[in-house]
């Protein structure tokens, strides 16, 4: 989360945007939770924030200053704070609490390539740890200010790099700065009638340097191509050196170095520019659906996207997402009234689909007729418009309520997979299963639920969430306990460690299953040349040499 | 090409599926280029072959027979010269003047990946270099046995590496080995009605892991993607280890360590099996338009995949190729009576389109449609299926022609690139002129004319043909002169190298035009770690450190 009174040091967003958790929400996890009735618990003061005393020595300061200039340095208690973690849910206990592990020593904020070039020089010459910042909004310890063997450690905000610097209409590219927020790149666009299509949960303040980092995939995915997928040309700068890969359709010019950069976390260096594929500006129809069952939902969804008539949005939620969801909508007459109206059609109990159709109705008409036929030959049944528009509405609102969650004392996160079609089902239990021993062991159940979000020909995603009455004082032991059981059942499924979340911090212990130790050994090759001192993200991505232990955070 | 009497050491496919210049074709190369009229010019018997002696020790063939069988390693004459080469035109000169530049000191035959990893190994400790064969099918140079600075070299054929190992009929993919040839792979799966879906113009000889070693794009690549969106898994064996890269749909895990691997041209290591995608078995529907020139048919081409109702086989000739195409079909009253249609509808003088549909009539007729009244906007007129059947019938015959115009003293050669669509006529412009200007310069004016044949959001590609009577006693440096005017041109007019044909030997010297000192680096540090003493495809995909001379072949 970048610098500003009114945004949430300690949480996601704007104090202006916060949601409450509904009475009738709350009384669902106190009765299956056990989740204690109490007020709510808030966060400490910023000034009670421990920080460690910052550890840059003048004569650094002064170096930074002479490249960035002087407003451009911040050592204060604000920035720093505000730079300290990311948002994930180990992330927001720390912040709370006022325990955050680390912060920066400083923050420096280059105005351009050249000035990232400079500063990463000194930072290699000087010895000094540098962490790539946009959004801030990693949910696996992405920008977590480590320091590992150096004395100090800056965060780099590319706040200031953040312009649409070119928009090409023939060949719908657009050529923007890695500190650019989606929606303002959206903004820009619009006024041309186009967008980017990107709409990940942190789209109102996910940077696209970082979502370009991290191998992020948004709502639209299926139909409009995760952010890889988008990537045509970038620039890299590294302590090392820099990579300039100009835009290309295709080519059959050797490896794709593209893919090496793209994913790449900021550990080989920093995206200084970027061209991203754009798309015309459609509207979106959006329809609901009820499949009798999570299986038999997956094998529809298989079947829409290898018949090439998928939604751009397509998402299919399991019984337990499907259930809660219904809970959480209340019991006003409207709800007690679809409820009737699901037990009628045999499908109470069942999944919830949504398809969100981009484009005129007449276009897309061939596509939704013939997915209205897949989806009703799996036992589905259509039910109107309101819960798929009621999903579109509330779609950005996730982290908002988790913060009101944690003031309630509960345990709320989420994780992500994917794998092959042939394995989805089994993947789908391993997961679930383990999330529910694990804090079935600590004796705080958990409510598991999981959808899928994201269709490809070969497999999809599976995204969980989960939430449990918090264990005071051991937050952090219970939400990794939790971690590394979904994580090792993951990887023992033949799952991926993450499909969009990233790998950061939380996943390096699971990187040797994912590419093996000779993948890993490529890795540590491009850094080595492109990041000789290593001063690049340390703790993020790469497990070191001697492999560390299978713990999430140290 | 593989060992086996009936098949052309120094040519193309098999003398029984030869095909001859027609008369009026031959009448016109004689009018346009001068070509003499001479009784054919034929290659050398294989006794006449001039064959280095093998430098490969007794002992490093024993290491060899032990590990693969004494079968396995052969230094027939007859081995040897059907691996002495690819099938570019250089290669075709040399071979059929038996005169190839060199020849492998023997050939080995693994059985598995397991044989692969310990001929690696032996090579490695014996200082043999090594190429991997496929098809060898290359037009760019990547299966020339160059030995570097070693004083042996092996080729590795991977014909006995070529099973379908596994098909996985709910996620679509199937597992096979890199020896495969595609049109063996498409029999297997259409037993279960499946296809590949990889047409590229060397289909009937083309091995998987070739295709996949070379980024290779096929003619319905439009619609069903190039092989490296086709692979979602695969193992290579190296000198320094192996890696193996499980089938996945997507990740968010890192750099994607598979798109290093495709494309990497065997100077990494061999890729001993493949996950690739396939997809339904579904007939092709051909029509045939008439643009009135190029530059409006490129615009109709962009406007068709911007709105995503391009057909899979998406095929834009330019004047030039199809004036030739209509002059080559003869003046017959079928030829006479279509170019009359032509002149009625103003588009004589214009540009063939060739559309295949693939797939139901039904499920295809919103997209034909939609493109039809693209194409319609963009001044085009439907010729009928005729014309696209007739380029569809004789798609894979262009390099049995060559053969025979090589007979005739022609010239005959390709090369192709990639740009975005804001740059693409430009592009055109600057290739076509600079082959014409290199051969006019040599005093033998050249027919050029090019096609687009893969249409991406961004932009597409060029594919060029040219043709020119050959410099007897020059033919080489006649040829190089014309690939480097044109490979100039490309890398000057931000072009990529190459879009589908690789970079093999021919394209080294334009490597650092394409990725930059820093991403050769990136490419040689993986190197290091997989092939630490080099023996892998020497002089092929990377730039010897200092950098060569612009010369396609030394």
């Amino acid at each position: 989360m970048p610098v500003g009174s009114e945004e949430r040091w300690w949480g996601w967003g704007r104090n202006e945007d916060a949601v409450e958790v509904p009475p009738h929400a709350l009384e669902l996890l106190r009765e299956e939770l056990g989740v204690a009735r109490q007020a709510p618990r808030r966060h400490v003061a910023l000034e009670a924030v421990r920080l460690p005393k910052a550890a840059l020595g003048a004569a650094q300061r002064d170096g930074l200053e002479a490249i960035v200039g002087p407003e451009n340095v911040r050592q204060d208690r604000a920035t720093r704070v505000a730079h300290a973690a990311g948002r994930g849910y180990a992330d927001l206990v720390a912040l709370r609490s006022g325990r955050p592990e680390g912060a920066p020593d400083a923050v420096v904020w280059p105005a351009d390539h050249g000035e990232v070039r400079r500063v990463l020089e000194l930072c290699a010459d000087e010895g000094i740890a540098v962490v790539p910042f946009g959004g801030g909004t990693s949910v696996v310890g992405g920008v977590e200010p480590l320091r590992g063997p150096f004395a100090a450690v800056v965060v780099l905000d590319l706040a200031r790099i953040a312009d649409v610097t070119a928009l090409d209409e023939r060949s719908l590219t657009v050529s923007v700065g890695p500190g650019l927020r989606a929606p303002e790149a959206d903004r820009v666009l619009a006024a041309r009638g186009l967008t980017l299509g990107h709409f990940p949960q942190s789209y109102e303040y996910v940077s696209l340097g970082g979502a370009v980092a991290t191998r992020s995939a948004g709502q639209a995915s299926t139909g409009f191509g995760r952010i890889d997928e988008l990537v045509v040309g970038m620039t890299l700068a590294a302590p090392g050196g820099e990579v300039v890969l100009e835009p290309r359709p295709a080519s059959a010019a050797g490896p794709q170095l593209r893919e090496l950069l793209v994913g790449s976390e900021g550990v080989l260096g920093v995206i200084t520019a970027i061209e991203l594929r754009v798309r015309p500006l459609a509207p979106f129809r959006y329809e609901g659906w009820f499949v009798p069952s999570f299986a038999e939902g997956l094998e529809a969804m298989r079947v829409l996207e290898q018949s090439e008539c998928a939604p751009a949005v397509a998402r299919l939620s399991d019984e337990e997402e499907t259930r809660v969801g219904l809970a959480m909508a209340g019991a006003g007459a409207k709800v007690r009234a679809f409820a009737a109206f699901l037990r009628a059609r045999r499908v109470a109990g069942g999944c919830l689909v949504v398809a969100g159709w981009a484009g005129d109705d007449e276009r897309t008409a061939p596509d939704r007729a013939a997915a209205a036929r897949v989806l009703r030959s799996h036992g589905a049944v259509a039910v109107g418009a309101a819960p798929a528009r009621a999903w579109a509405a509330g779609r950005f609102r996730a982290p908002y309520l988790r913060d009101a969650l944690l003031d309630h004392g509960v345990l709320v996160e989420t994780l992500e997979t994917a794998g092959q079609w042939s394995n989805l089902a089994r993947l789908y239990a391993a997961v679930r299963d383990a999330l529910h021993d694990a804090f079935a062991q600590r004796g705080t159940p958990a409510l598991v639920w999981c959808h899928v979000s994201h269709l490809y020909a070969t497999g999809a995603s599976l995204y969980f969430t989960f939430l449990a009455r918090q264990e005071a004082g051991a937050e952090i032991e219970q939400w990794k306990a939790a971690k590394e059981a979904a994580s090792e059942a993951i990887t023992r499924t033949g799952g991926t460690i993450t499909h969009h979340h990233a790998v950061g911090r939380d996943h390096v212990p699971w990187m040797a299953d994912e590419v093996g130790e000779t993948g890993l050994d490529l890795l540590r090759a491009a850094k080595a040349r492109l990041d000789p001192t290593g001063i690049m993200n340390p703790g993020k991505l790469l497990p070191d040499r001697a492999g560390p232990e299978k713990d999430a955070r140290g």
